[in-house]
């Protein structure tokens, strides 16, 4: 099938509603200010509600074309604050999408790239920016005591339906024995919109939300809220097309991507993220040092930084919602890694630290850093301060150079904060598991509780093709420890760019450490998703098992490949042990057994003078 | 293809040798002691050369005949000892395949199993036993102070080659950064044969040998020894087939799986244990009572002491190396798990309870366990005491269940040791991350260092489909914590019986968790191969990255999906960044341009009174 045919059958197969699942919304104080939720329907009657990123695409009743744009969700709060405008934007150039003037690629091609431009050209909306003096940035507000419907919407999210999940409240004694250890994390059984105001006026959390970018639903990265992921997407200089990111994008949030980098490179960005931004229902993120190095022919040293600005505000004005900004390498720092064994692995630090020597001069990221602020309060631009200086192998792990780094970042919190610029901290990477706990700790203790936003982190070196897990491993830990967003790592890792079924493998592998680190952190209601597949393993509900789990095709097809037929969906045992040998067929006997048994035979027994049922034993000790 | 077609050239594909790679061996202090590694050619004329649990599969001068059964390693250790004895063996039954007398299968799968029957007679060696009143366990001579060829092999071993390694010497400095946390373990920079008989006089790692499984390539599992990992496979009453079980046996130890566990039920559980012993290099392990099982048709209560005992005794002349045994299931704990969210869920266990309540009695392992004894230390069968009680899902972890059954576990372990037969303990299961650390501390506690065999953990329960990731996270923290071998999960866990991918995907997972582990206890040259693997990704060196990961094949499969061309495996870039974007690259150059200019430059700013590069500060603190 030829191009557009292609993405018109992914999509469609992307958009496709979960089993059993319908979409649901919990509404707030105000009519349009619907929480999207999933609703899992039971063989048993329940009906389990779950955390849903995958916005209307998997709503059937939405229509949706891509060469529209996604509805928007935001614009009536954000034209009531009244302290925005609209206006012409800045003037485009040929060169926003890395085209010089007079390039000339194969006329099909032109014709193909002409054709999406001016699509693109018609999605964007006219830009928005904060009126002279404005500040409108989520911090901004909820540091002048304004709940504005975003935390609101933020609040409810974080808590989903809670109804359904009485029925695997755990009594007292279980609830003693699985309590979770925060790690110093502060959780509330209920997240209130004013606890969400607080946690981002103290800048504990933010909301990704640019004003440009009303189509996004908004969500919380922070300590004290569920473990976020993010995927990144994105084309490159040597392969994928428009076309393939933004499915890329759809399949990423249907796997449950919370947020979406837009890495691309090369030809075409501009145009590419007019495509990506205005069809995501999730902050999307970007590394604008890449565009510009573009723009400069790929020649660091040709960077500066009005070029740089201008790069920031066209994209604020696209309407990406967190820039990385690697403004904490330093050129003092630079040296520290010329004995690593992998040196500076990160790009847009590679680009820097090129620049910093071949002009000898302070990075401009640095010394521009109050400048940039002031563009970020104008469109509500998160900083995610990038880490430039990351090791990119084990044993470079927790050197000086990545902590000398660390540490600027957190001077230059302080800074986005005296602007009320929300702000997050990228951390690695790779570092093996004993150094973990020293990454977090680190990042706490310098930079002031700001949400960290890590890389893995991979935890062995020797598994290419199988990252995605050796990262996952990092990711837990690191998530439970305190870590707010995960950025996840695909299979290709290391080897060549993610497709399709890699983005999803990369987005399960980071759901799973997502949610173990909410498990252990006592996340309340974590678990209780848990419990009601273990409760449908456990009755041999077959088909509520598949469907409540993070993958439930990859689920079913598994059990299809051994026990094809349907009757088996509903057989009172599975394939690993056949009919007669069931464990939990067994254990459900001895259960009936022990019932109607134990009560008379301890009895007897007692009476006997024996000893033969224990008292249950105080509790062990658990891990603090 | 027919299936004995299908066989032969499943083996061919699994035979073949590793990329880059020559079998080696580390010759002892005799000549029949040639200890296995697999050394690899780097194409800077480095050799790395890594543990190797392939046995002669890839060895291309090996002549492998699965009919005939591999070369024998120590037979003439075990003649020389001059404390066994072959014997007739105990009558074979046909009941031993399940079959009850006069029932009949077709008449084709009759001749089949006829003739895999006929070949596995022959295959089978002369049984030996020890000599009346004589014990034959490794642990027997290593408490009377002897130092056994099989003891030397497991040092040279662990060790493996290491005059490679000094390239990878790190410098003072970075060597305490990145110091290993061994969580308490004590392990010496060189494992001398006096250390492994120690450990083993001591409990603290076993051999597992039988003295009828001669074929095997002796490794150690214990605290200070590198992690293991155990693959499970077997066919069952549902699918597959005897033919795939030895060819999933060969792939899995082509992967890395240092132990392998036949988990057969229903028929042919004799003759498939025949062809997996006679064809494995490494220990294999069962669960006897599943054959004691099919033996009374599949009727827990009609399990008697007599029929099981004939069952191991049967197992042990064959030359299992170690029987699951759940005799810490007592009667007095089943009621403990009554309130329980899954129950029982180990299938060896809940057939044990079942039988217990039926009858109202104590377990007869229990109750039988210093016959047990008598039965292991004739053939130096190891126990691995089998964990019944086992949580099968989050909600269960660490209740008084398992506990009570563990802390049983430890009295077992002292009167084990009492008879000096070498025992591991088996522990969970599914843990969420936060209440792992008390498994193993209970563990050591009341187990008294015998060494832990754990199956994951799952850290959460709603991942079917990728329940290898759930569980490699929870498996690399417990391994980090003091676990000595790892039971690997595979992708169809709960779901269906793993097949030939599934098998590697599950070791790979764990290869990755056991690794991780190893590099956060500081096992001495764990790294060294992280970063050689990490100096060829940074130099471009394409094919030896591929060559030194867990699986070359599929690394160099995907990087071949973006960038096919055999010139882009000696391009300086990659297919995520594109040639002229590479962060590797424009580091290699920023490092040129830093020792060319940075101490000039740096003269010259302190001349002026700068203070552009900052000294390098203490090392920041690390986990403990």
């Amino acid at each position: 099938m030829n191009a557009p045919d292609k993405f018109v059958s992914l999509l469609t197969l992307t958009r496709e509603p979960f089993p059993a699942s319908c979409k649901g919304a919990i509404v707030g104080s105000r009519p349009d200010l619907r929480v999207p939720v999933r609703d899992v329907s039971l063989t048993n009657g329940e009906v389990i509600s779950l955390y849903d990123t995958s916005g209307p695409y998997t709503d059937p009743m939405a229509e949706i074309d891509v060469r529209r744009g996604l509805p928007d969700v935001r614009s009536a709060w954000i034209a009531e604050r009244s302290d925005t405008e609209s206006y012409e934007g800045r003037l485009r150039a040929v060169l926003d999408d890395g085209v010089k003037n007079g390039e000339r690629m194969s006329s099909a091609e032109d014709a193909r790239i002409a054709s999406l431009r001016a699509q693109a050209a018609a999605l964007q909306r006219t830009p928005r920016r904060a009126k002279s003096g404005a500040n409108v940035t989520q911090m901004h507000y909820a540091r002048r005591g304004i709940v504005t419907p975003e935390m609101e919407y933020v609040a409810l999210r974080e808590n989903g339906r809670r109804e359904w999940m009485a029925e695997y409240q755990a009594d007292a004694t279980r609830e003693a024995r699985l309590r979770g250890n925060p790690m110093g994390a502060s959780i509330p059984k209920i997240i209130t919109p004013e606890f969400v105001r607080d946690e981002v006026a103290r800048g504990r959390a933010i909301i990704p939300a640019n004003i440009n970018h009303p189509e996004v639903e908004p969500m919380a990265i922070g300590r004290n809220f569920k473990v976020k992921i993010n995927a990144n997407i994105g084309n490159s200089a040597v392969t994928s097309s428009i076309e393939e990111e933004v499915d890329k994008l759809v399949w990423a949030i249907r796997w449950g991507a919370d947020n979406v980098m837009d890495l691309s490179t090369g030809k075409n960005i501009h145009t590419t993220r007019d495509w990506i931004v205005r069809n995501s229902p999730v902050p999307i993120g970007t590394v604008p040092i890449y565009q510009a190095l573009e723009k400069v022919g790929g020649v660091a040293e040709d960077l500066t930084w009005a070029l740089y600005r201008d790069t920031l505000i066209e994209q604020a004005e696209q309407g990406v919602d967190y820039f990385t900004i690697h403004a904490g390498l330093r050129l003092p720092f630079i040296h520290l890694t010329a004995n690593r064994m992998t040196g500076i692995v990160s790009r847009g630090g590679s680009i820097m630290a090129k620049w910093c020597i071949a002009h000898h001069q302070e990075s401009f990221l640095y010394t521009h850093f109050e400048e940039i602020c002031e563009i970020m309060k104008a469109y509500d631009v998160s900083f995610s301060l990038g880490d430039g200086l990351r090791p990119g192998c084990a044993s470079d792990a927790n050197d000086e150079a990545q902590f000398a780094e660390l540490r600027t970042l957190g001077e230059l919190t302080q800074i986005a904060w005296k602007h009320d610029v929300q702000t997050m901290i990228e951390g690695p990477g790779h570092v093996p598991m004993h150094l973990i706990q020293a990454n977090m700790d680190e990042q706490l203790k310098h930079c002031h509780e700001a949400p960290f936003y890590t890389l893995g982190p991979l935890t062995i070196d020797i598994a290419p093709g199988y990252d995605h897990i050796a990262s996952a491993i990092g990711a837990a830990m690191i998530g439970w420890a305190g870590t707010a967003m995960l950025c996840y790592v695909t299979p290709k890792e290391h080897l060549g760019l993610p497709d399709r079924d890699d983005v999803k493998q990369g987005i399960i592998a980071y759901k799973i450490a997502a949610h173990a680190a909410d498990i252990a952190k006592g996340h309340p209601g974590a678990r209780s998703r848990d419990d009601a597949l273990s409760k449908a393993r456990f009755e041999f509900r077959w088909q509520d098992q598949f469907n409540l789990g993070l993958d439930p095709d990859t689920a079913r097809a598994f059990h299809d490949e051994t026990l094809p037929k349907d009757a088996s969906k509903v057989a009172h045992f599975c394939s690993m042990c056949g009919p007669k040998f069931c464990s939990m067929k067994i254990t459900q006997e001895v259960r009936e057994y022990a019932a109607a048994g134990m009560s008379a035979k301890s009895d007897e027994f007692k009476a006997g003078g024996g000893e033969m049922y224990i008292p249950i034993q105080p509790a062990a000790p658990q891990s603090p």
